[in-house]
């Protein structure tokens, strides 16, 4: 059998996929709010027209006898099929169906409960998901445990207990390091009109390299990126006045976006043609925002075009001040505002809680409680309220679980691949200093980004970094920059 | 076989559908320009997708046995799948692919000549149009003429001898008016801010009686309506700053827009889930431009509220003077700018070169000096290049030929509702002097917008207006209004 056939049944596969992100993203950015019900029935339908034609007898038949081919990249196009089409052939329709039934009411009783802070509305959803995912787990009999069925799905070869032990490292330093750090001092006061903020943004975005012609932005609640095609990237961030969050959340949606962007035009319309895991790509989006993006160096040239777009907040702060402010260690409540210190600690504990929920060792009605006492004993702060605790990502309620430890293996690849870039390229510091990105942007092009997923995560990292998965470069990089 | 299954089959359709319609409206609105290739593939694996699920011979099993329904929308259900299922297998595949292709390749040559008004270019495009059509044609051997196949696709049941006595009618009538009474002055000055426009335009769509969580309205060069999905109606526009023809071109989408979104909720995600023909589509889109907003009633209302947003243009036009300037018959090159007088006129032109091109009595070469000739002939005026003239729709290059027809059979059926409706709801006029429009909306969403296609087009006009298609309201209209 030519690989020419399966080629084309994968491009084929890959519009459809293409299909339900274009959906996706004008459900979250354009669509009218009514527009919810007939949409969750599109994506509905393209998400089982496209399992039912990828787990199809025959594409088994066309994987049938492409085994050994030369060509590196074929190779790894038949080995990612090959896993992908042999996952998804051991879930039972039945189970896929019910999970993505399951997930659309889910996600918007969580919605209805964070609103009201209320997580007993929350919960029978949640008991609901944690049994479809103890389903799912029992369709891979021979992974050893519950938990890395979950953690293979989006970082191929992922074991829990490497994450374990990497999670075990960090806190031993994380927890006295946030003790003695926090200060929670010199943060920004407002205001930071919102236009000037978007202003702020672009001028980065074009710094960084995006084109207007291949890029759009645009305000969401949650940022994301998204890719509905070759040549059609998409990032949102959120604006609000209080505060410059949306700077830093752009830089790392550029991340991700600039990773799928780069990925070798060869490999569009093909499973190939993405970031090869999810901690991959968390290191790329966390790269952008935390070692680019909140270096010295980056300030030293933005800070002066920053500083007169907002006088009145920032006229009397000077560079050094607000460096200090945007990189402080603050402990506390909220995920997603989380500083690049205790970012690491939301994540074990959430790493931490799945396992328990899935294992049945914490009850889904005790979780808020769980989840608080770990939040005072991790990072010191007292919940107020499940909005502010345990209701605050939506996760869960949409089946995610085992995704959440991949941003953190992201946040210690990002410094493991920083550490390369710099030894080849020199100062970067020096040439953020001059508003000159481009160096390091075509050095994860080549060594990264185009690869899309022709190597596994592992295998890439190995490639790039000479080194497994390693929290030392992480650890040291947080030492020097607040030890 | 129960109508069930094949209600759930066409429901999952519909979705892919609709999944084409949020990827088209994407990209009219949303994409960067550099996506459009993979666009392309996106849209083209859908339409395959979706053509051969329809055209299976499931289909055509689930359809056995389903005639002589009691249930009226049931039976209507079956009857319109029939039609279509059976057309469509009439179409081979390698055909429907290849105008597919041809559409694609030739709409961006289009795009370029009419750049460049280079219509050489563009000739042999057109040629493999007119090509194609004909092959498409003889896949219909028992109907009676090559234009009634094509006719009877955007309007079932129309034939061309139909049309032709209609447009026989109109010409007799518009020639002499539109000779005698073009004055061409008049004319509005701006300038006409596009931030006060759109204000305006939403001052309309309000009293009209649209909703923000269901609508949305965008600008695009080429003004548009769409349905992504109940309960999701975008409508587009191109606002200029120098006239108003983005106020009417809004109230034309708003026409189409409230004909899906008025269709009975039950329809939802059937093919009886949407305007039945476009004659009637383009009745509802022509009344609510023109029938509404070009009437007197509309302007004692309107003007007082648009005069105040635009000082410096018509601070010194008073409601007389303003109501003629956007009523006054000014013949043109340009169909979409054009009266409501000589708008048939240039349909006409479309429609008869349309047969001679399908015909061979007119080489694809010769098409332009046919144009500019009938142009003269019909309009009086002289056509200075061919952006202007034979190049100035996009229709052509896409395969659209027989649709132009229905824009003028939908003024003239306009007419023909709307004297119903001022039979059943006594003087509309006023009503609109007070800014209101409910009773008439009300009045066409229970005898039209409702029954989305459950009637084939001639049987809801002689329902709703106990006729057939009859010129003489609309040319009533006009001569009372210009002569």
């Amino acid at each position: 059998m030519s690989v020419t056939r399966l080629k084309e049944t994968l491009a084929e596969l890959s519009d459809l996929h293409h299909a339900e992100t274009i959906a996706d993203w004008d459900a979250r950015v354009s669509m009218p709010p009514e527009g919810a019900e007939a949409r969750a029935h599109v994506v509905a339908t393209l998400t089982r027209i496209t399992h039912e034609r990828f787990i199809s007898d025959e594409v088994g038949e066309l994987l049938d006898g492409l085994d050994g081919l030369e060509d590196e990249t074929d190779a790894a196009l038949v080995r990612l099929t090959r896993r992908e089409w042999e996952r998804a052939r051991r879930v039972p329709g039945e189970l896929a169906a019910e999970m993505a039934r399951t997930a659309g009411v889910a996600v918007a009783a969580w919605d209805k409960a964070k609103a009201a802070s209320d997580f007993a509305t929350f919960a029978p959803h949640l008991e609901r998901q944690v049994e479809l995912k103890r389903r799912y787990v029992e369709c891979f009999p021979e992974i050893g445990t519950a938990y890395d069925v979950l953690l293979d799905e989006y970082e191929e070869g992922m074991t829990t207990s490497e994450v374990q032990s990497v999670f075990d490292r960090l806190k031993e330093v994380l927890v006295p390091l946030i003790a003695s750090r926090a200060d929670g001092g010199a943060r920004l006061e407002g205001p930071f009109p919102v236009d000037r903020q978007q202003q702020a943004s672009r001028l980065v975005l074009d710094s960084f390299g995006w084109d207007p012609a291949k890029w759009r932005i645009d305000e969401t609640p949650h940022p994301f990126a998204s890719k509905p095609g070759l040549g059609d990237i998409r990032l949102t961030t959120h604006t609000g006045p209080g505060d410059l969050t949306s700077l830093f959340s752009t830089m790392h949606e550029f991340g991700h976006g600039v990773y799928e962007f780069d990925v070798d035009e060869r490999l569009a319309r093909s499973p190939l043609g993405r970031g090869t895991s999810s901690a991959i790509h968390e290191s790329q989006s966390r790269m952008w925002e935390n070692l680019v993006g909140r270096s010295r160096g980056f300030w030293r040239w933005f800070y002066p075009q920053l500083q007169p777009l907002f006088p009145e907040a920032l006229g009397g702060v000077d560079e050094d001040e607000f460096v200090r402010a945007v990189s402080a260690i603050r402990p506390g409540l909220i995920r997603g505002d989380a500083d690049e210190a205790t970012y690491g600690l939301h994540i074990i504990l959430r790493f931490e809680l799945e396992q328990e929920l899935l294992a049945g060792t914490v009850a889904v009605r005790d979780l808020p409680e769980a989840w608080n006492a770990r939040m005072k004993h991790y990072l010191g702060v007292d919940v107020p309220d499940d909005a502010h605790g345990v209701l605050q990502d939506m996760h869960w309620s949409v089946g995610l679980f085992g995704y959440f430890p991949t941003y953190q293996l992201g946040n210690v690849v990002s410094v493991q691949i920083w550490e390369v870039a710099r030894r080849d390229l020199g100062d970067l510091d020096e040439q953020f200093a001059r508003g000159e990105f481009g160096q390091l942007r075509e050095w994860l092009r080549e060594h990264v980004y185009r690869h899309g997923s022709v190597y596994p995560p592992r295998e890439l990292l190995q490639r790039v970094t000479g080194s497994a998965l390693d929290p030392e470069p992480y650890l040291h990089y947080l030492q020097t920059k607040f030890g």
